[in-house]
């Protein structure tokens, strides 16, 4: 098209942008690869069943034990542990929302968990950050909210997260700013740690006042999510059980995630791996659903394997994939929303982190995933939040929206007529087929560089990841937040404000 | 496994020679990926028909127009065209052979195309290679050898190529010389180019003293494979069309691949493309069964898109990822086994090359292919093979031969008495269950550093691509080339000698 280059390029802003609002909500066109017989299944879902009637869990949190012995669970309470039968799990089952919308406060970035839709979150959780200019470092509110602000750019993202520990916050105050960093700086639904109910008191009051709703609204209304890992082997700590049952007496989306790295604190085989994290997600599943029936909750998997050399956690390796396949087999078994994450070991945001993260996209989107956390930023085993592993991911992530969309094969998409256009041994650059359709014909990307060598070269022979730095810097630059009633912007400051003035509220352990 | 470093150092090669063992002879477990309805493919089938018999196809070739005219093709000598019926393609197709095996001169080479069958090929046709260290360069005989003798090296490559045109070997002799680096410094079936008749009969009697084999035996085992291409839109030129020719009267193995770029030599659209590509694989298959019936052949399918702000060829697209899904129904449809590719067009091995290259990889095998040609080694579009990227592309392979391999689920593989083991919120690195099976229980990445960041950025800060350099010097330092006899050794060198005495066989145009 070289001759329309300046068309092109003119019109091309438009095109992204059009192309781009249909990465909002992703549809999963592909039936899902299978690694088990609908046998194994069942058979990994009965020993699940048989290790919560036998073995049970220790759950740390009296409220949580409670809960589950008023539904009908056998509590030790000199052990903390609890025995459910598969009767009570399976009644439990029943009552979950098999897809849930997550309500934004823009209605445009609301979002739908379950069935075919398919929701990109961002990384949550890691200590630092880092990007090529500065390296490595500790993060801040002031990371924090620039991430926010990536998360808040693309369109292919569709909710808000915890993308870095802003640790020049005070611990207390730390669940204030960034709770006000995602509603004042995204419209996209945000993402609140469980660290105790004073805390999550604060986050719920703080989007009830975005999204200018009363409490029996707001326990009607997902609008916001929490990942509550359990403690694998079989335990569920204080504030993660703590926070199932504040999320689900307020009807917020609960992601309930063993984190079960074979070999670590799994067993060493996937299946086995599988086995307890299912054990485990159903067990806190269970909980949601004896504290509100109809809780909206995602099952979550997150089951890895360890480098048997150093004892390091690795991701994105072929063990990770198959997990993520068979995870989602059992997800389907027990027909509850599933969640999976994109993630790698990789120091630095090259080769390895591109094709560990990408290995695990597949196999969670292959898998039939409903909700990917982590998948774009993730990096160092997620202990970095990387700037420019960030884009790389999303352009990663767009590509994968462009894979969903269908293919059109109408009489004129087969373009019979175009071939005699063009002619034996000719071009189609200019034939009517290709006028017609080269402005949007293909995707646009990011950070790819398809121009020859020479060109390449000329241009300083920057990398993949130089580029997306680059882009990175860009986004950040062009940002606007998204528009805010003031007073609504006040009031959030307001409260914020009296918090902190009281002391806030310290995370509880 | 911390205390067990030094026992699983010791372990570790072993275990690994056990592992890789297994990626000789790839299976693909999975139902392959679909994007179109078995209607929408048929549509593609009929209007591919359509074209070769209404708009038929030029073959540059009288050897081509005479063998398709005397099996019942219309030929138009002024024109050079030819037409076909959609009878004479459908009896064509029922002589192809479903699975073949192509036999390389050890044994345990040998592999099969077709079926559930996995073939990697490395790349092949880049006139320049490159490494980080001595940068771009034209490619040499030298250089040849050494990716013959990387291609040979790891068990995830199952046949060799033309990975980089020894450009300091005068034209005549070159088939000479590549040949006899394949033979030699490999024990697995080589590829010989199709550059007239002249210069495939040296091939071809190489390969016989090779294998020890006479012309009959030679003419019903396949050992060696070509490409041919065909020059979309609609053309077949004179040296593919007398290599189909010539490799199909003598029993080997033809890949029929159209390289259609939608929107420059194709139509615009992924359909489009996919139709015309088709109709040419089609042509192309049915000379090869004319010539002679049950010619092991293979669809090649290589669409992709160029980018509309340059016109420069772009791969592993998502336009590249969905044909490739799509060209699978196709070869299925007509139920000839199917060849892709692995390809970037990034022009350095960074995170780009191994995202690009991964879509295509995940394009061609969950989309169910047979023979993945460039999957090793390939950047720049085609125009380099790089060192770095020829083992960043072996470890994706060997992760994928990885999650070929099936996950056991007997009672003991999910690990019930492990999880017992190990106790509430224990761990499982000592436990029996782990014990005996931590030496070989996950993949032992080529590239991939798992350690954490101090240990890494004490060691340097290597990206992937830096320590995949480092993996290509010690694998071609540590190199032996495969047993052979001596007088075959010599028999094929003084069949080089004389051909080159004799002034070799100029290619031909």
């Amino acid at each position: 098209m070289r001759p329309r280059r300046r068309e092109t390029a003119k019109t091309g802003a438009n095109e992204h942008a059009a192309r781009s609002l249909r990465y909002r909500n992703l549809v999963n066109p592909f039936e899902p690869t299978r690694i088990f017989s609908d046998d194994q299944v069942e058979n990994i879902h009965l020993t699940a069943l048989g290790m919560l009637e036998r073995q049970g869990m220790r759950i740390l949190s009296p409220r949580g034990r409670a809960a589950l012995a008023a539904a009908g669970a056998r509590v030790d309470e000199s052990t903390q542990m609890v025995y459910v039968e598969p009767g009570m799990v399976a009644q439990a089952l029943q009552t979950v929302p098999s897809e849930v919308e997550i309500a934004a406060r823009n209605p445009a970035r609301s979002c739908r968990v379950g069935g075919r839709h398919v929701v990109f979150a961002p990384v949550a959780g890691p200590p630092s950050v880092s990007d090529l200019k500065g390296g490595k470092r500790t993060g801040t509110i002031e990371e924090f909210r620039n991430f926010v602000r990536l998360s808040q750019a693309f369109d292919v993202i569709h909710v808000l997260g915890q993308m870095v520990e802003p640790q020049d916050v005070p611990m207390a105050e730390r669940h204030l700013e960034t709770s006000l960093a995602q509603l004042t700086l995204g419209d996209k639904a945000p993402y609140f740690y469980c660290r105790g109910a004073a805390q999550l008191a604060d986050c719920f009051a703080m989007a009830r006042i975005a999204h200018g709703i009363d409490e029996e609204t707001f326990r009607n209304r997902p609008v916001c999510y929490t990942i509550c890992n359990t403690n694998s082997p079989l335990q569920l700590d204080v504030p993660m059980t703590d926070g199932i049952v504040e999320f689900a007496s307020n009807g917020q989306l609960v992601i309930v995630t063993p984190f079960t790295l074979a070999g670590a604190m799994a067993p060493i085989t996937i299946a086995g791996a599988l086995t307890l994290a299912h054990a485990e997600a159903l067990l806190g599943i269970t909980l949601t659903q004896v504290v509100r029936p109809g809780t909206p909750v995602m099952y979550g998997s997150f089951t890895s394997n360890v480098d048997m050399k150093s004892g390091s956690p690795a991701f994105g390796t072929p063990e990770y994939t198959k997990a993520a396949f068979g995870a989602g087999q059992l997800a389907r078994r027990i027909g509850v929303p599933w969640r999976c994450s994109s993630a790698t070991a990789s120091n630095a945001p090259d080769a390895q982190s591109a094709y560990e993260s990408q290995m695990s996209l597949w196999g969670a989107l292959l898998g039939g995933c409903h909700f990917i956390l982590h998948s774009a930023g993730w990096l160092e085993g997620g202990l970095t939040a990387s700037y420019e592993k960030f884009i790389l991911d999303v352009e990663m992530l767009q590509m994968f929206a462009e894979i969903f969309q269908p293919v059109p094969t109408s009489a004129d998409d087969l373009g019979v007529e175009a071939v005699v256009e063009a002619g034996i041994g000719g071009h189609f650059f200019a034939t009517a087929h290709t006028m017609q359709r080269y402005r949007d014909a293909f995707y646009a990307p990011l950070v790819s560089d398809w121009r020859n060598y020479g060109a390449w070269s000329d241009d300083g022979s920057k990398t993949a990841t130089d580029r997306a730095g680059a882009v990175s810097h860009a986004t950040l630059a062009a940002f606007q937040p998204p528009a805010m009633d003031p007073a609504v912007s006040e009031a959030l400051r307001d409260f914020v404000a009296r918090r902190r003035s009281e002391g806030g509220a310290l995370p509880v352990s």
